[in-house]
């Protein structure tokens, strides 16, 4: 098995993060997306949709989304912590924030890069500079919605660490360098990213 | 239990059609989205989010996105026919191809129709009409990227029926009223079309 990624962005970063949490261990190879690696011949054949993270399986074949790769270790090693919820409940409610989160956060950021700053430059093949600074809204509103959320939960789905934490802190901190920190006044996303971020697997 | 939703549009119409596979009953109730009714008070208590659909729990929770929704029922009722796949392997492959036309063909369908048509009038806050005319692009490589993969699969994920041709399904209907119909040349996406769209689900 092997986690092909390209360190630096949050998506790869998210299934560090929730590989470190259960505690599982991946080879790994990097990918140099800048360089436009991930749209090679080969790199095109097993993932279709030219992103990073994607997982090649003991049986040669390949999954890729984010979400996808988190299920399959959720799914394999299912004794571990859970990080998508226990109860249809639970999981439904991970899987709104989580979804959410990524929307208003994940994709929004993502957006943010690609549109309204250099980006990845030429590697970037289509720019729209004003949705890009347009999402800067749905950024800025959705930690407003965390952050009123988080005055009753300790996490993003209830008083359990989740991937939609994870999903979070991530988006959140690569906000931060896109120069959206979180604001002053919300008290309690603070409060939640100082604890997250103090988890060992932050710095997966 | 009751789902809120607004017929016409495609996200409630895989929620619909997820419960017809599986057989389950619930309450509906429509929400007049043209008309901004997701958007009063009592709706964004329950939806943050304002869209639609979203789905009111026996113990007053609320769930909204779709794949949140769908995921509540598929784990409600697992006996029923499974939608979101049974082995570890097989969930991660459904996940991935679900995630992969919700991004190249649902979100795209729907960046069009808000941003490169009249969308929903006034309710549109934003508009910005290149970046909806350039979702078409991402339409019709989705298309190709789906009729290649069903050159060798009878279903969008492999041998078996499963929620990423509800979403499939939905947004090619999307496209085809957007304009967009399935190329004559994409012969697999065209047989495969055929059979999913003769289920009883697909009227649902």
């Amino acid at each position: 098995m092997k986690l092909y990624e390209f360190e630096a962005f949050q998506n790869p970063r998210r299934v560090r993060m929730f590989l470190a949490e259960k505690g599982i261990e991946v080879e790994r190879e990097q990918i140099d997306v800048p360089a436009g690696e991930h749209r090679s011949e080969e790199n095109l054949r097993r993932n279709p949709g030219a992103a990073v993270p994607f997982l090649e399986l003991d049986n040669g074949n390949f999954i890729s989304e984010t979400i996808a790769i988190s299920r399959f270790f959720e799914e394999t090693y299912p004794t571990t912590p859970s990080l998508m919820g226990a109860t249809a409940e639970e999981k439904a409610t991970i899987e709104m924030w989580q979804r959410r989160v990524e929307l208003g956060l994940t994709q929004a950021t993502g957006d943010f890069f690609h549109h309204a700053t250099e980006g990845l430059g030429e590697v970037d093949r289509y720019r729209n500079k004003e949705w890009g600074e347009n999402s800067r809204k749905q950024i800025l509103a959705t930690m407003k919605l965390l952050d009123t959320n988080l005055a009753n939960n300790e996490f993003i789905a209830g008083d359990r660490f989740s991937i939609a934490d994870i999903t979070a802190v991530c988006a959140v901190d690569f906000a931060e360098y896109l120069g959206m920190p979180i604001s002053d006044s919300h008290i309690n996303l603070r409060r939640w990213h100082e604890t997250v971020s103090s988890r060992l697997s932050a710095a997966a």
